[in-house]
């Protein structure tokens, strides 16, 4: 199975006026994000679901993923917040249809993002993966085995290199 | 600085009839190789030197991104061969003018190019990326520290998603 953890795009900065959980996509978040999920749509590549944290910036990348028909489902998913546990969403896999399904989406944050993928990949938490805004970490997982420290690294980029310049 | 690790394009099949050393690039391998110079230079990536295998797969991929003007500099080195050492390199940059420079494109081998990114992100070999041919790994390195460990990975990509479909 493959597994894309995609950062949710450029979203207005932090303000007095708005808490964390409102902050909106920028238009020129919308713009990127829109062009990264056209990009992923001119590959073939489909999600049999997209989950996606309940913060706002992030169900908006999420819900562009899915206008762009690269799935037919999208699930708010909890443990995709900040601070969420990877070992709530292997759980939630393990008991769920998707188990067995080949490729899934998880729309989220950082740095939170880049810790699952080190997690799935070798087990711990280095911090050496950069993940930009509307970026993408692919992983294939072999679900035969342990999901924590045997996936495989086979994408890592920022919108830019997804992008015509 | 940036280290940009890229495996060569695709190359003829091993036979009987030809030493490993001097099989070519197909055609096929040429075309790809082409579109991610391009993308490179659409980019404005540019590297101080690109350092490359003496094995013709390698020296005709590194010959495309200089005739893509990625690089002034184009320089032969043999740790780069099959089962060449990292350290080798490390002594060699450290002892060049190249330490002090922004960018630099190392074009080679797997499963070398993938062993070289993980000694330089977490200081060892765990087989945990996947690079095709005319992929390209990159790698932020802290020049005031040990180069080995302290690596940060930012890009990961096939020729695919890089090139527009």
């Amino acid at each position: 199975m493959k597994i894309y953890l995609i950062r949710h795009g450029i979203a207005e900065e932090r303000s007095e006026h708005q808490s964390d959980e409102n902050r909106a996509l920028t238009d020129q978040g919308i713009a990127k994000t829109n062009k990264v999920a056209e990009k992923l749509s001119n590959l073939n590549i489909t999600f049999d679901c997209i989950f996606t944290s309940p913060l706002i910036r992030a169900k908006q990348t999420a819900e562009i993923l899915h206008n762009a028909q690269l799935s037919l489902k999208i699930i708010e998913f909890s443990p995709l917040a900040p601070d969420g546990k990877i070992e709530d969403f292997l759980e939630f896999l393990s008991n769920s249809e998707y188990t067995n399904k080949n490729a899934i989406a998880l729309v989220g944050h950082q740095p939170d993002l880049g810790h699952w993928a080190e997690l799935l990949i070798w087990g711990k938490i280095q911090q050496k993966l950069t993940l930009k805004k509307a970026g993408i970490i692919s992983i294939e997982i072999n679900k035969s085995k342990d999901m924590l420290g045997t996936g495989e690294l086979f994408l890592l980029t920022s919108p830019k290199w997804m992008i015509e310049s």
